[in-house]
């Protein structure tokens, strides 16, 4: 693993496999006798590795940027070898203690209210699902969820799932929720994006915050992407009004260094999610005074994922945090003020933190077109997304590793893409 | 990790703190600058390991046994360091294409029908959660779903979530689901368990498979914990029937030593799950042919969860996990048969797989106290239930390095304590 990322700029980003191509390759049944470790890794450098896509490759600038640490990747070793299972108190103290107290340093870092009660899910479409059945326990009825019409595909799925309404309100030209159409009437839940996947729009926060608390309506913040940019002070006041929500989403293995997969919860309303999942079977009842953390979820089990956002927490701490977000930061800037200064292309959309929206000054097809050739090469990955009608290019920076000269990169082979349209 | 392993056996299975203690122990905020990864080991034994209760101990005994197996470990490692993101199919093929083939090789081992379509969850809790939506689509106005009374409590939390009526049908003498009290009417699916949570019990899975047939209900089957023994020829006689199941969960994370987390979801109606969870917002549109296991579950972000599966598939092969499930049951039967032996003592339940369900001839309450001082010991950690209306101890088998040394211990404790009484 330490040679793989090593190198693993120099590995095509996007792989150049079929659909079928790796399946192929692999043995049609599980062997009878066992076999070696070194089988499994000699088979993942020769059979899996080219149908790898590198999300580890400080070249990635699709959808948006990742990274796994090395102290996150240590300590998903930990996490396995020792296999602590979070159903009660007992069967984990360590487990549950750790996610308490690394949840409380993680909401302090991001200025959040003290004593807000948080945890830990897989991945944000858990986090927003179970937020929203926590919004319609709290307000039977009302089977009405609102957001923009740029929030994620995750709020769609858990409406779906838990047949609520969802109206979309329109945006304004930056692409934030327009709260002169917003209508609370038969509402269980807002959200507010802060950061949208599309183009890291940030919603009317404050605004819709109030408006909810006067309209009794469950307010929810999605910050999966941009909340850890809640670290630096000079990106904090983007989140004004994120402290008075009844629920916020961040996910720590997107932009914060933590593998996948860490989605981290918060609530001022713990009781509401215990009165929504608690439930405790005779097989499961203890005499204890403390309650669980799978008290206020769905899943009842629960792996040692705070261990790793322990881990990551404390060997970047506080300032590395909040210098690799800078950076990225700064480096997006940099990228923007290429595009701004060249007229062959045009930027799309307001840059938040570190995602630029942009596109050649051509027609859809032809950025598609672009975007096609600049991904089979392999060098980068980008990915697109449809901005007021119009197909538009993203540059998603977030990995630990990207320099630079890899920005650099990304927009040589763009520029070098574009002439052969 | 390794020397960990080495002398797990050695430590109290259940820890001896306090609620808190852990807790107390950490500091109250992340810390400003980085500290090396050594710090964190030395942490994790200095102040994590008195709280953590060891599943990966011999002499865990409690709820189900299970194992975080050692290629499984270094398996997590690799998924960790590889970062894999499973969303469309191109952000990762190898993830879908290998977990469609772990899935195959499983399904094969299990003797499941060819064809059966599988993917991977993090829990059973969400594998009947997304089955019983998937149900609940099938047969539009049917809000009923009916489970024995033993049923496992993630039923009872997805029908709450998904707003269906759970009618638990009684047990006969053997803690089997009755089907003369079956009534399908109203209902959108049925669910039979072969392994109960309390006792192992297996339902009447080809009676029930039968019904729901012939009335058109969506038939599941949760064998998340026994499931793993359908590997042995010898036991395949309890699953008979589930083959003709809409959807089966089983869970490699509990008997096949896959470390915490992996459950396996089958179903032969793919499309069902498909037209309920499918939704593919723009910004994830892309050229492609080839649908995504995305498309099929809740979560959009897949961890690279199949590398681990394919990895004990592999290191142990087809007849080392026989091997391993098949002692498993030698020793629950032996020491069933030394409580049978005993006249201090009674077999509460029978015994099919590794449970074994038993209690001491006196009070419940004497039943109760016992087991504390079992726990308190820290030797060995067992669990209880409740079979009837009395309380029973539970002795589950289950870990991959438990010996009959190991068995014998727990019996030596049991009698021991039983003394006190």
């Amino acid at each position: 693993m330490a040679s793989y990322l090593e190198r693993v700029h120099e590995l095509p980003v996007l792989p150049q496999v079929v659909p079928g191509e790796i399946r192929a390759a692999l043995p049609a049944s599980a062997p009878d006798e066992p076999e070696p470790f070194s089988a499994i890794l000699d088979d993942l450098d020769a059979v899996l590795l080219p149908g790898l896509t590198h999300s580890q490759s400080p070249r990635w600038f699709a959808y948006f940027a990742i990274t796994g640490s090395e102290p996150g990747i240590l300590a998903e070793l930990l996490i396995a070898g020792l296999n602590q299972l979070g159903i009660l108190w007992r069967t984990s103290p360590a487990l549950q203690e750790l996610e308490e107290v690394t949840l409380d340093w993680l909401a302090q870092l991001f200025g959040l209210p003290a004593g807000v009660h948080g945890h830990i899910e897989d991945t944000a479409s858990t986090s927003t699902l179970v937020a929203l059945a926590a919004a319609r326990a709290a307000r039977p009825g009302a089977r009405v969820v609102v957001c923009s019409e740029h929030a994620h595909s995750s709020v769609d799925k858990a409406a779906k799932l838990l047949e609520l309404e969802l109206r979309k309100v329109p945006v304004d030209d930056e692409f934030r929720l327009r709260p002169d159409l917003l209508d609370l009437d038969g509402v269980c839940a807002a959200i507010a994006t802060i950061g949208t996947t599309s183009s890291t729009s940030v919603d009317p926060v404050e605004t819709m915050a109030k408006r909810c608390e006067q309209e009794g309506v469950w307010f929810h913040v999605d910050a999966a992407y941009a909340g850890a940019a809640a670290v630096c002070p000079e990106l904090r006041h983007h989140f004004t009004g994120w402290e008075r929500a009844d629920s916020i989403v961040v996910n720590p293995h997107k932009w914060l260094g933590v593998p996948i997969d860490c989605s981290t919860l918060w609530t001022q309303r713990p009781e509401v999610f215990r009165d929504t999942f608690s439930l405790v079977p005779e097989y499961l009842r203890v005499d204890e005074e403390v309650g669980s953390l799978s008290e206020y979820t769905q899943v009842l089990g629960r792996r040692f994922r705070a261990l790793k956002l322990w881990a990551v927490l404390r060997c970047y701490g506080r300032s590395g945090l909040e210098a690799r977000i800078r950076e990225h930061v700064r480096l997006a800037a940099l990228f923007e003020a290429w595009v701004r200064d060249d007229d062959r292309w045009e930027v799309v959309a307001p840059r938040h933190f570190s995602l630029v929206c942009f596109r050649l000054r051509a027609s859809d097809e032809e950025n598609e077109r672009l975007l096609e050739r600049v991904n089979a090469s392999g060098e980068v990955y980008l990915s697109h997304t449809k901005l007021a009608g119009a197909y538009a290019l993203r540059l998603a920076i977030g990995n630990f590793r990207t320099t630079e000269d890899d920005v650099r990169l990304a927009w040589d082979v763009l520029n070098r893409e574009a002439v052969r349209a």
